[in-house]
């Protein structure tokens, strides 16, 4: 284990300029904090490329991930607490970081095994809408996630948190024109549906369970008229005074209305 | 409308101090930003006592509404920014600022007309997963929510913003021991459920249609073996490879499924 104590380290720089989405995409690289995290990442095989322990802040649990980190192969640091906050995106750091390459994936990956669903995330702004939809969208077995122009990046640290480790798991295509979106969900016979107040549908009289994509708008606007015109219209019947959800509750309500339709069809 | 410049008015200090959970308790009082809650505010009839707005920083939609709360009696304030600054919770002050008195609901409100489901929350601690608890709670026509002691105050700020209004009208209960509660619910004849990893059925395969409640269970530790004694044991089935899902999903999940039984009930 190597040991840095200045905050103006080179590697040390380079890893705390992975708070910038610019730099995220131009090296494909982004930072995950925290044991629980670091745990995932390493079951899954991610290119972890650096790790950062804070130095004093070594806890059993952190030393053994270390020494699995460092058996794997990778550049293992003991930092100062001056160099660790400078990396660190959290006020409440947990004693370590890493630098993960971002995973690809192949169509195939993304599109799944026969009859799989396709979460399509149009412009969610709120990071923590969107870890929450990406954690979801893998707990309730969709293959994969579009992400239209316009939408937060996924790598971004509140995301990365958020997500819970979905994001080593989960296959993305980023930066999509509504247009590209509708092409690739037609080629691969995904039926898309979106959420609006004044549908005469109910979501759970839809068949969700096989080839659906579900499109989640935006937080303030909702979604696009161009992915609107495309898309069969679900409503969510609500019995209170409130007239609207969440962004993130309202996509996992039906989410996990396809997963349970799909569970009754194998009965 | 009076104007208030320094920050040190003792207006503006009483109501900067409503950022403490203690003031909140002791004078009843709450805080509410931005022009959508102070709509809902006076739509509901809430106890409106002041109102701050933002010297300079008065849309048409503000000057609306603050000439309605004028006419409905309440004290409104034009102020500096300083001052303003001094009050507001959030990083993007949205130019108003109004304080409300906390509602008092009977029991007869809180456990509602018969059938009524309730949300019990055990010391959910994230303030954005308790706003979205009770917006969802609402919005799924529960009529009440009870919180365990240890759980987030439910007029933080974090939790009012996250809530979107359902504060005004959801019937709370705070502070209940786990005894307390369970007599509550039995005495109303409230079935209680949990959520729990390996419990056999799924929550779809239960009836909650009426007089349900749900209990959701701190984010790390879950639901306290006091109350998951005496409740039944429901499992949300995954399919990813993801083994958990943020605490708000899981209630939002459950309470719109209890919402989809009770539709389907009425046909």
């Amino acid at each position: 284990m190597k040991e840095i104590s200045s905050k103006d380290n080179k590697i040390i720089k380079d890893a705390a300029s992975l708070s910038e989405k610019k730099k995220r995409d131009e090296k494909g690289l982004f930072i995950i904090e925290g044991p629980n995290l670091l745990r995932e990442a390493l079951d899954e095989n991610m290119g972890i490329q650096s790790v950062f322990v804070l130095a004093g802040g070594e806890t059993p649990e952190i030393l053994e991930l270390v020494q699995e980190a460092e058996l794997d192969g990778c550049q293992v640091y003991a930092v100062s607490r001056e160099a660790f906050m400078r990396i660190s995106q959290t006020d409440t750091p947990q004693g370590v970081i890493a630098v993960c390459a971002k995973k690809r994936f192949s169509d195939e990956d993304f599109f799944g095994a026969k009859g799989s669903n396709i979460l399509v995330l149009d412009r969610i702004q709120d990071p923590g809408n969107m870890g929450t939809l990406l954690r979801t969208a893998d707990a309730a077995g969709f293959s994969g996630v579009m992400l239209i122009k316009g939408s937060a990046d996924p790598f971004a640290p509140k995301v990365v948190r958020a997500a819970a480790g979905s994001l080593f798991r989960m296959p993305l295509k980023t930066g999509l024109t509504p247009e590209d979106a509708a092409k690739q969900l037609e080629a691969h016979g995904k039926k898309a549906a979106a959420a609006a107040m004044d549908a005469p549908r109910a979501y759970y009289d839809e068949d969700l369970a096989e080839d659906f994509a579900l499109i989640v708008g935006n937080e303030g606007n909702g979604v696009s008229d161009q992915l609107m015109a495309l898309a069969r219209h679900i409503s969510i019947p609500m019995a209170g005074r409130t007239e609207s959800l969440n962004a993130a509750l309202a996509g996992g309500i039906i989410m996990f209305e396809a997963l349970r339709q799909k569970s009754l069809k194998k009965r």
